[in-house]
């Protein structure tokens, strides 16, 4: 049994994180809320999502586990406004998510959850540096790395107690440095590792910019990107993989 | 003799639903307005236009008929901002149309109105069913339709007395509904035809969302779709054919 | 010796009139402000342009010329809200130019600038007509001119004391005129040259519409088109050779 209600903007800002890495995902509809766990096909990047009942009007689940298009799903939403409420209810024996804005009711036939690539199963990770950064900080470092590089360095300066995000290219280079002037909060420890552009620019595009992004890193580690949403009754975690420092 | 002054925007909200249809078209310049009417080369879709003397600022015609090529002199009048105003005038021997936006002079070579396509020539249709909808509740259900199916069924539920728009795709639906509360109007009576969303999404692209528009309907029968515009001195009225019942 | 600090939005107005004629150019960085001059590799415009050491927030220069990548270099600038500052240091060792934007740091790889293109060395040239138009008087006869034509026949109409636009094409005429009320200023005197839409086009598109802008002309002589940027700290002037007349 699945039947809440939610506004648009929380349900598209549960979405969109999901949609970045996975086309399909399992969603956990537990009584205090909802869970999504992904892995991209590549195994590089995981997104662990939650979000709470009281993010919802009214919400009522006695657990249980749907498999769905995300997209699919992202854009029924989106035909609603931010702030109209989206109605969702699940039809047991057909299988099917009838989701209703208004006068509009969308009927989305489920995937079978069995079919849906397997969660990951992460190994609890200590990463030992950390810093809080704004949306529109990494949205910055971000885009001008991508204009010189396919991938990135970020890491701690320990001497200089210091954020960094660089990157190289065959002719220029971009340095990004935030020391705790700059930042929300630092917690300097030895990190530097090599990341994708690709995954961390699809995950930045999702990240809003007035919102206060945790990244947390160490040596040739992955990094741990998260930030609440929903007035913090949703959380998304990104993990993402290094790769191999090629020098 | 035609001499005609009128806001860019008037003009624009005349052409438009016109170059939805057909390329080129018939202008009937009458004494007491302009009239069009054209017919798509499918045979599916029919515009009849009208727009009054008094939508002018000033007007002159003492009847005539101009072969246009509509997207041509609706691109041209996109060079007026929307309040500006648009001196039109006929020179009958060069066969040429004489625009005028401020410093700014286009010289239209018109079409010979024997060549352009025949004007629809209806016969009186008696619908039974009709409903008074806000633009933007019809842009709702048909862009809803369009996310899962190519055609859709437009009706009236008698015994619910709801007007509503069906699509049926392989793995999604859209049901869409109206009840007396949300609609301006509704007369009930039986209703159900299915028509292409090519068509309809065509024209619900010019229908303004904040314009009330009028469908009228019947059982496998064409739709009416009809709404005014320039303070009323305008009115767009659509003929849509429906395509046959698949089951 | 080379550093200096200006508003994005300052080197932004400085850089795209360069980039619609070149990708690489010199810039001559000298004690009083900056001078770039470039021709096009079809040798039909050249621009040269100035900006004023009032225009930085700070400036220090001791002569030098530096070859860079326009667009990538603009690129960069863009990176920064339009009222941010940017911090552009060369590093004359290494060749490169530093710019520095709140935490970010682009180290630029130079040009050497003697495998850009010449600069052109232009006669001095007497231009008998001159006008002073809104940039968006301008744009509006030149996005006119384009739906019917590539050239573009500019003069002034010494009887009517008029600036004029014409372009003709297979079907439709566009006519543009201005006198004396509608511009700024006009000095009549014998002019009409034919121009590339191309070229003017490109130009148009970085002339901001609120600026008033200077054309010079003469009987198929190249055209000067001219206007102030940053309060008047920098300015750009277009010479556009004109097209053999092809009647």
């Amino acid at each position: 049994m699945f039947t809440a209600v939610a506004s648009a903007d929380t349900l598209s800002k549960t979405l969109s994180p999901v949609g970045t890495l996975v086309d399909e995902c399992r969603i956990h509809l537990d009584a205090e809320g909802l869970r999504i766990s992904a892995m991209d096909p590549a195994t590089v990047g995981v997104v662990e999502l939650s979000l709470d009942r009281r993010a919802f009007e009214s919400y009522e689940a006695d657990g249980g586990v749907v498999g769905v298009d995300v997209e699919r799903l992202d854009d029924v939403v989106g035909m609603a406004n931010s702030d109209d409420l989206v109605h969702l209810e699940l039809d047991e024996e057909t299988r099917q998510l009838r989701i209703r804005i208004g006068g509009l009711e969308y009927t989305l036939a489920l995937v079978d959850p069995d079919v849906v690539r397997q969660e990951p199963d992460l190994d609890a990770l200590e990463l030992p540096a950390s810093a809080v950064v704004e949306g529109r900080q990494f949205d910055q470092a971000i885009r001008a790395a991508e204009m010189v590089s396919t991938h990135v360095a970020v890491g701690v300066d320990e001497g200089e107690e210091q954020l960094y995000v660089d990157a190289e290219g065959d002719m220029d280079t971009v340095h990004y440095e935030l020391d705790d002037d700059d930042l929300v909060d630092l917690d300097v420890a030895p990190a530097h590792s090599l990341f994708s552009l690709d995954y961390l620019a699809d995950m930045n595009r999702v990240v809003p910019t007035d919102t206060e992004l945790t990244l947390e890193l160490g040596e040739e580690f992955p990094m741990r990107l998260s930030y609440e949403f929903a007035d913090g009754t949703g959380e998304v975690l990104y993990f993402l993989a290094p790769r191999i420092q090629n020098r």
